[in-house]
């Protein structure tokens, strides 16, 4: 018998849960789109997005997914035929370079595992190697949201400052922005790409590219962008349609001055990292507990390369598969899939499963995950050490306790 | 630090969560109220209604809460001056018997205590002694939401029919029905009271009262009934508005339509009972488990004697009243105070609270607030026993298990 | 071929059309009923409805409809055998007088036609003849939405003043308040009733009881109130759910919340009275051009007695419930039925139809809603006189042109 | 006194007027983008696609706006160098035509001022000149929203063959379809390019390029098409996450599912073809009425080359203009600005405005919105010629006359 009637939970890494808020903003009649408050929500979420990102400079805001910023970002850097330095540590880090390299960008290529961060000594030496600044940008990914690994973007700045290279850092926070910790100024990044539906809680629609004044210079001599995907216009419009390259995304707009108002203005930033990072650990306790008495185990080993915001686990034997399964069906949570750690189509991709733990996240959610992945193991006999779920709870109290 | 920034968990028994559909289905322009849509609606829910009460006769619908639903169940039935025995077992008994003294009718009282349901042999003996049959009507509480106790309605009808008494058998099911087993036919109940707002899953607003034949019979020679609470017009209509005593509650019936098409017809009864059970007993093991552990105990001890919707518990130390603000503030969840276990304002008022398991819940709703209660009991340091969500997981994966 | 695919326009006297921030404050998880934000709402919904009715008394709110505030407003007032002198100018005057009657009120009527509002004279002279002072109470329905006639609230009082009686006035405002100017301490109003889908712009559900010290103090010695229909804890409550006789209708409070913000904060009472008035003389100018060349006539000749929030007029020969179905099938209007103006089911009862203009209108679905009446009566071969659009155009303007 | 509090009426050529059900279909939690029923949505949305188009052969949907539907139909179909006539009847076709420049294809422009169709002679004369076939296909608008003219579709394709020129047909019915009568497979279209947010009713965020083999063979040789743009994968999906290039436009497509719904399998697209050509001759009568007395005109003098989804005109002595404004603030219709009529911050700039009768549109809102023109040259005195609203509701009576 099912127990899964009743108001499903929704735990993949994105689209995320919606709160009501934003869900309510978005049921509106269409405004005008040549002048009126389009103009003045199209301004402040500009602007708030800066606040967003820790960024003084420039954003432009594109109807598109994930995938479409991370063309944009490629369009108005690059020329066809520059060259990029590529860091991987999963599979979304992955398509980005692919899909730069498709574009006709010279990829060199870092790879470094679906288990760990990018090393920054491999960085350095090999931007100390590139005597000719050939390499124009290196690609970063902040949280690839298959591995769960958080790369450390700081430590990544200052390898290429150590070796003295001009290179522009361009850092991919699709999942990170709006949950974990990111500080675009300080931790010098030129160009960022992210998108509405994981942290920032709005459905997926809206990509975004944040530019520095140095990542604006190096566009001016590119040659490869499009209408479409020109930041100029976007970042510096003088009618509002300039925002959004022609129609305004009127009902996205609305849902995302809210969601921001939310983020910004109510809950504030620093609240919304520490909060991540508490239920991060509650997950992780879990699943340390668990994997005490049976063959489950975090992806990431080191806690400190781990996403506040999603968490990849291992469930051999094709555990996670079936565990995901059950819960969709019996218990009303729906887990993500395991991407890119296995062969598609063997039994070992059925050993992975993802739990997200993104933007509008509580200790009720995140424990009531946890608990009904408890109910189906024992369901489903999957061996697993005993006292997941008060761990769990444990590191919620402690997190509460927090100042 | 907070970690209830999230999608919040109301668990008080009644207003329950809305199924998303049933909002959505609300969020409408109003209807013609005199022809048209609504005429097929009102039509509809009405059978309906009488299909969820799993009875053949005769159904009212009120523009109301349960306080008005009870009133009109009284209105119909007595004329001032008449004899009602009142089984009382806990505050909400004890109201509905209140208001029938406050419209003039002689009330006696049975007492049945806070922590135990009506007792038929003391009903038996009762009407027993009522030679001259002057009593017309037995007044019970299917689940007394306050108490969680939840009484035998067809072993009351037993005790009536075994004293050959002729006492109509009027039952309020406002915190069971859509949640507890409840068979208006088979087990020969008269009257029943219920309202939209927890079983039902739609908002507070709707009152409803079901009668048998002979307590039509009844009414036909009772005095006190005012045009609003008549359920003459209201049960045999011949003009839409007299379903609703005037101006149709459009939106409400919107919702319960649609709410009603997802119990009867797309989950069914008998697997919504069953679902309700196989919750209850997950809250039940953790609480059990934690009570070896420390001052914490169920009210109702016998489990047969338990709502499956609703569970009254006791945290002494004012544990209970701790712990149901931590959840609030730092957790995302609201359990229900506790009502009518002790003198409001005494230190003993803040040992009681409730947890609701009624109408749209499943497996990660109720885990996930037991789970919370773990954390909080964690925080607060309220001794506990160890395990209780693991008690309670395993619950879940019993009830899964089942046919 | 049908043009009534898009937005259907209600134009019917209630419920009327519900702003969109209506149906989205509605659209919400329940709260808590018993603390929280659902204290503060309660309390901001009760005093901003002593400002809707220019009250500085006390207000009941009830969860029921219009005929339910009827009900308590008599419960309250009368014990059983009072007096009540009632005026009649249309079905709902009548209704409450039947009511009145059927809860063992002694009603005495005046009678005034379905064309005319009643006559301060017969009132004075009829209180004059009540030398024992045995008529407890007037009632009078303020706006008639079956007859759109207005009646003079403040003359009404003027006669029971001059007849020197102690007579308490009870007005009925249900199809005026939020359209028409009503000032219930300036006029001396008594006992006031009202509820939400009109004026107010919220779902049926609610209705309302204002009433003066005076009043309450009458209510003191009645006998005939029950639990439910109570004002005294609901006006004077201690806890949150005695406002509401127990479960809080807590989807409307969201509802009322928003309206009530929206005509006392952000439009203004005055402005509201000011628009509905010409709104009204813009359908009047339409249906008098009309009537200049065919078989239409609005009901009220005066236009001194004309609602400003609905307008009955008759259309010959069966145009006009011809015309209502053209509309409804054909362009996407609905009108309002005639009610009361003639035997139902007889070809006379087909000559009468109700334009509404109440609550959230403007001047495009007002001129909207008799542009196609103008191309229903071009359809249906009704004969009318030319240039109605024109002439409604033209007040639109004049309206406009007001300060 | 502003007479606009109420449902304020959208009436610019898109964002159209959205269904409250497309509304509340996308008012919905997220659902999983990996599997379950965003499989089946994402299936039925695309052939349903295909049916509105009345096309036999492959569709590519964008999260975008129409400009992103542009050039997503250049860079699949051409190489850098490629060459292109287009042909020029307004701003929309001029931008397109400007963005395929900016993306390396050498444009040849025929321009037909902004009061005229295409005129197929001189496109064969063109073609035929082309004697080495250099021109890879021919760009047209079917309705040019700046302008309001609507061009011959079929014509220019029979011009094509005339001319014996292999050229590619790709049309822009961003602003027609859904409203105006096209059919792609019978009038030789090869790549047609739409948007979600006018006939279709949603909001924008979608773009969508249909094309036929011939356009497919056409896109396997071309150089130019990047990752993003890409229609292989779009129109010819594994899985479903391709159908989009990444994470799925969910709520978007919820919307979109339940508006194809209504328009295919509900009203039905020859049904909606002629309401909007009903609705059009409206709006042209009360133009051409008005004109009669004032300076006024439609911008397309011949009905067979107007719009039937939105109408452009002229009202001289900045009269567009201030009507326009007066209809917003005191009427509560917002019509569509002039666009590409006159220079921008010229006196002549301000004498344009557009009508749109777009998507869910009925006699209702279409007659308010000229009735409250009507009030505007009223109130402005602006000079018109009488008798506007009645000629429109003429043809509002022979349109719904009709078979």
């Amino acid at each position: 018998m099912s127990l899964a009637q009743g108001r499903p939970y929704l735990a993949i890494p994105g689209p995320s849960t919606m709160p009501d808020r934003v869900l309510a903003a978005m049921h509106k009649p269409a405004p005008n789109i040549y002048e009126g408050e389009i103009e003045e929500i199209a301004a402040r979420v500009a602007a708030n997005l800066r606040r967003v990102a820790m960024s003084s400079s420039h954003v432009a805001i594109y109807i598109a997914n994930g995938h479409g910023a991370w063309e944009a970002s490629i369009a108005n850097v690059f020329s066809r035929g520059d060259k990029v330095l590529s860091l991987v540590t999963g599979r979304f880090g992955n398509i980005w370079a692919l899909n730069a390299a498709a574009m006709g960008v010279e990829v060199e290529r870092l790879e470094f595992g679906l288990k760990s961060p990018a090393d920054p000594a491999r960085v350095e030496e090999t931007l100390r190697a590139d005597k000719g600044h050939e390499i124009k940008a290196v690609l970063l990914t902040h949280v690839d949201t298959a591995t769960s690994v958080r790369n450390d973007v700081a430590g990544i700045r200052a390898a290429i400052d150590a070796a003295g290279h001009p290179a522009l850092l361009m850092v991919d926070c699709i999942a990170s922005l709006g949950c974990d910790e990111f500080r675009m100024d300080d931790w010098g990044v030129d160009v960022m790409v992210a998108a509405s539906q994981k942290g920032l809680m709005v459905p997926p629609g809206l990509g975004f590219v944040w530019f520095s004044d140095k990542a604006l210079e190096a566009s001016r001599s590119s040659n490869m962008v499009t209408p479409y995907w020109n930041w100029h216009p976007r970042a510096f419009p003088e009618f509002v349609y300039q925002y959004f390259g022609g129609t305004s995304p009127t009902h996205h707009l609305f849902g995302l001055d809210e969601s921001l108002k939310m983020i910004l203005d109510e809950e504030g930033l620093p609240h919304i990292w520490n909060r991540h990072a508490a239920l991060a650990r509650a997950v992780w306790a879990a699943f340390e507990t668990w994997g005490q008495g049976g063959d489950l185990a975090l992806n990431i080993a080191e806690p400190e390369f781990r996403a506040h915001s999603v968490t990849a686990a291992r469930i051999g034997g094709g555990g996670a598969e079936r565990l995901r399964k059950w819960l969709e069906t019996e218990a009303g949570v729906t887990l993500g899939i395991g991407l890119g750690m296995a062969e598609p189509g063997t039994p070992e991709a059925d050993d992975f499963l993802r739990v997200a733990h993104m933007g509008h996240v509580n200790a009720h959610m995140t424990l009531g995950a946890l608990a009904t992945m408890e109910a189906g193991m024992q369901a489903l006999n999957i061996p697993h050490g005993r006292g997941g779920i008060a761990a769990a709870a444990g590191e919620i109290a402690k997190g509460v306790a927090q100042a």
